[in-house]
């Protein structure tokens, strides 16, 4: 059970050098005049025992279940691992992560000769502003987010990252339960067949299709589709489903896996199979399911903002971007730590697209036959990618406390037995009171490693809040509180009381901060790369400084297209956020009604 | 967003006849003397107006966000199905499950000829006792749990069936996290040389495997089995995760859809694509392995008996019967309404099999390499076969209220506008009531529907509980709860106080009381259906009888096929639980140390 806190990061997060932590504890030492430089010096050796470490899924368990399965099953951490020693001296953490061919990367790794040499064996990842790619699938493998699977652009989501989705799933399937949508599921086998009856789709679709063609030892009749999307098995099942008005809307969502024969493949960001949420729904109006498929994209937008701290730009995508089948979609575009614009979530409406093609009609009031309106929404396993290239830093993940599977870490720090005993009641009893509160702790107390180990361990997990306890900590009844947002010395909070009360308002308070402050943060991050242009020598110039180009547009198809020919930038969307005045388009000089957003993508 | 709450079975289950409903107040009427005749008649007419229904999803959804949705957006129920009536005509309920052939259903469905007349175009399921393959498939339709998939043998899962798997999810997922288990995710995908590496997989698994063989356009060089489980895929990952026993246990679980292409298949007990758990695990010792595979059949068993009340016994499965890579496979054994044995959930220890396969090896604390021993376990979406076909009667399905999406149906009755009113004030009363104290409940104030109707529509969809409440009961304060697995007079409890404390009190014990009823009543069949054999003869004319026989077994692989073509059944388990004493085989005359358990099966 210990894969998920305790697998390649032991290495590439490994303890820092004598001269780091000593640094570290410059910082706490000149700021913490309680305590002599003996007892702060001596929290750096350490007895070399058996090392325990509870599970990600203990954490989250009652305590009764915690302590009786840790106390039955001891739970060990294992060595650094000679496999990633090896690894970090060719050239980069992201090495680790490869169990297969990295050739279909979408970026080319950088040779070993082009990378920073890592600091040792136990290294660490690759600078983000030295290589940004590398530092991302750095950071995925040092906090064990996800491995590649053994089939070509397949990944396996490790715990961690998983519970990173279960965060997502929370929350999403709550609203979507809320405004009024039933989970189900439909299978994933579609008929060839199915795929073809919509034009658009067959076209969008077709080139990335998996297809079973053999059964149970027998050539299929027909070839099957593993689904890419739902649209069309989902029409099916309406037609059958739907006959009157009364029947409306009609309001699912399925948790699935999906296949898309992607070429060029990233963690998270685009592979062969992912998980997502695929909401469909059937409306009697138009201007029903227009309704729908904004309130979905807001559902999405206000998720991004309020939990993972993205502030995403919505908006309308054109039509050269429009889903294969949709009349509309929407999106959420959210600015990556590199400035490359990450579709984040979509939601399309459907018109009678699907409804035509499938005869799902419905008689109205009046009696008459009628084809329904429909939308189709989803949020995939994506946003992780978002999340990570969005907070990320050289230290590794950092996750918004709304969606951190461990918001708090408690690190005990002592030198003897008896503060040892001493420390981790205290510890336990901090860890009670946070748990309590409601508030995802867990107490490190492994017996393997430093506290400087810890430290940058926790930090490369992305951990909100670190608190540091030992042996003066509880004579004083107080204990350190740390920020991973803020490093060093701004970022922590000394002598915060140990008292109930005031440990859980301080760590909530904390928590509270974080979250703002990370949005904050991206938040003028974006701004300062957004710029304005009114002429296309404008956008060139702003695209080739890796920014976004806001400005109004009313061109064709065949601009867009020159656009991202020329320039590599897309359309992102046309934001529901317009700024005010009559606008020209930079391309044409035509009257444009809407400003776009171009930018280059993932 | 009606589909969960309105489909079929507005026709399957429609109004009872004037006849049926007189007959079930004439019940009430004489057990409840304070109402006069004309009051309880009045009950039976209604206005028509717009029927709304809330959804399954917005009963569970904040009381706030469930009555904002609901005032926005009117949920309207359709009128009876024009397509349902003739299926009834035709034959039955199932035929409205069927939107792909049956030719391939495991029980041959009798004619039309074969069934009982359908009582009328409104129809209700073929009698339990009539066609019990017939009953079911009519239940599966009339409670809207699930619907065919238009690829032979596949399934959708509607959404009030999905919500019966999400109940199993929540309690199974959080048993697992108890127990140290982490939730990821594996790729579907699985390279075909993977199936290969370990011999008895490979037979196993072969003939029923689906292939990918064309991805993005192209023919793949090696093709693709689509997961029929995942014990290879996993060992792959394994063998790069683990190195020392430091990194032993390793236990993880997947929720995910799996593959294999059956030939005869039955919606829930065995499609070609369902829904599962898959849990797997390393250790350094076989005893740990043990001790694992043990513990989690198990949690199964309690979950069994204490959620679905479903009495299963728990053993060991015989040489023939293990799962193919599995030294041994435990499992829990359930016996269907028709006393045919169902596979309800398993656990495998696989010995080094799969790690020898796979070299999945640790540095052991001598520093020796290992290979691991391994566990994997599995319940899956036929669970929700097996409580259908446990406890569902010729009213429909009945669920346990512990696993119930809805446990509560609360019927509010009026005739005049004021009385509408008066009615559904205290009807959204007692639900908050019912929710604030933690009971899923749900008030059924459509007006489009009788009393009588809305009796039978619940009753079909198995809710546990019933309140009825009309001006009267208004006026006495009190109101009658109707259990759902006591038919008639001796099921309803009349006057119980609408005093809060009480109600939830009086609804909380009876809850309790049909948990422990349908249990009981589930174990008085089992047990009355079991019989001890002491010779092959009397193996035969049990098994001819349709129950289950038990008899001492130290015979070998040929004496058990031979009993499977003699007469059908198979060893579904060697019982955990043995009867004491000497025991010799029924079949060969040389002692025995258990007895077995044969019988036939699903």
């Amino acid at each position: 059970m210990k894969i998920d806190l305790c697998q390649m990061a032991h290495s590439a997060c490994g303890p820092r050098s004598g001269a780091d932590i000593s640094l570290r504890y410059k910082t706490l030492l000149t700021s913490s005049p309680v305590l002599p430089l003996a007892t702060r010096a001596s929290r750096l050796s350490f007895p070399m025992g058996a090392l325990r470490l509870p599970s990600l899924a203990l954490l989250f368990s009652p305590s009764k279940a915690l302590r009786s399965s840790s106390a039955s099953r001891p739970l060990r951490l294992r060595p650094p691992v000679i496999r990633k020693v090896s690894a970090s001296l060719s050239g980069g953490a992201s090495r680790a992560l490869s169990t297969q061919s990295l050739a279909n990367e979408e970026a080319t790794p950088p040779s070993a000769a082009d990378r920073k040499p890592s600091s040792g064996p136990e290294g660490s990842v690759t600078p983000r502003s030295v290589d940004f790619n590398a530092w991302y699938l750095d950071v995925i493998a040092s906090a064990e987010l996800a491995d590649y699977g053994p089939v070509r652009g397949t990944m396996v989501i490790r715990p961690y990252g998983y519970a990173i989705w279960e965060s997502i799933q929370e929350y999403l399937n709550s609203k979507f339960k809320e405004t009024g949508h039933s989970n189900m599921y439909f299978p994933q086998f579609i008929p060839y067949s199915f795929i073809e009856k919509e034009a658009s789709h067959v076209e969008g679709f077709s080139p990335e299709l998996a297809l079973v063609t053999i059964g149970g030892g027998k050539e299929l009749e027909e070839k099957l589709v593993v689904r890419p999307t739902s649209e069309t098995i989902v029409n099916h099942m309406f037609t059958q489903w739907i006959q009157s008005y009364r029947d409306l809307p009609l309001m699912i969502n399925q948790w699935a896996n999906v296949t898309r024969w992607e070429m060029r493949t990233k963690p998270f960001v685009r592979t062969l199979e992912f998980l997502w949420q695929e909401g469909h729904t059937a409306h009697a109006t138009l201007e029903e399911a227009e309704k729908e498929a904004l309130q979905m994209i807001d559902v999405y937008r206000k998720f991004a903002y309020e939990q993972a701290a993205i502030p995403v730009i919505a908006g309308r995508k054109s039509r050269a971007e429009t889903f294969a089948g949709a009349t509309q979609t929407y999106t959420i575009e959210a600015m990556m730590g590199d400035r490359k614009a990450l579709q984040a979530g979509t939601s399309h409406n459907l018109g009678q697209n699907f409804s035509r093609a499938f005869g799902t009609q419905f008689t109205d009031e009046n009696g008459q036959r009628q084809h329904v309106w429909q939308t189709s929404w989803a949020v995939s396993t994506r946003f992780i990618g978002g999340i990570i290239m969005t907070h990320g830093d050289d230290a590794g993940l950092m996750l918004p406390p709304r969606i951190a599977p461990i918001q708090v870490i408690i690190v005990p720090i002592w030198k003897t037995a008896d503060e040892r005993t001493e420390v981790l009641n205290a510890a336990a009893s901090l860890e009670r009171t946070l748990r309590a509160a409601g508030i995802k702790v867990k107490v490190d107390d492994s017996e393997q490693r430093t506290p400087g180990w810890k430290f940058n361990f926790w930090e490369m997990k992305g951990v909100p809040l670190r608190i540091e306890v030992g042996p003066r900590d509880i004579g004083n009844r107080s204990v350190v509180v740390c920020r991973r947002d803020i490093p060093g010395k701004p970022g922590k909070d000394f002598g915060i009381s140990m008292e109930p009360s005031k440990l859980e308002s301080h760590v909530k308070s904390r928590l509270e901060d974080i979250q703002a402050s990370l949005l904050q943060r991206a938040i003028s991050f974006r701004d300062g790369n957004i710029v304005d242009v009114n002429s296309y020598e404008e956008l060139k110039a702003v695209i080739g400084q890796g920014k976004w180009a806001r400005g109004p547009w009313s061109a064709g198809d065949n601009e867009e297209l020159k656009v991202k020919e020329e320039t590599g930038a897309t359309i992102r969307c046309f934001p529901f956020e317009q700024p005010l005045g009559k606008k020209t388009c930079f391309m044409t000089g035509n009257p444009a009604d809407e400003v776009a957003i171009f930018a280059k993508s993932y």
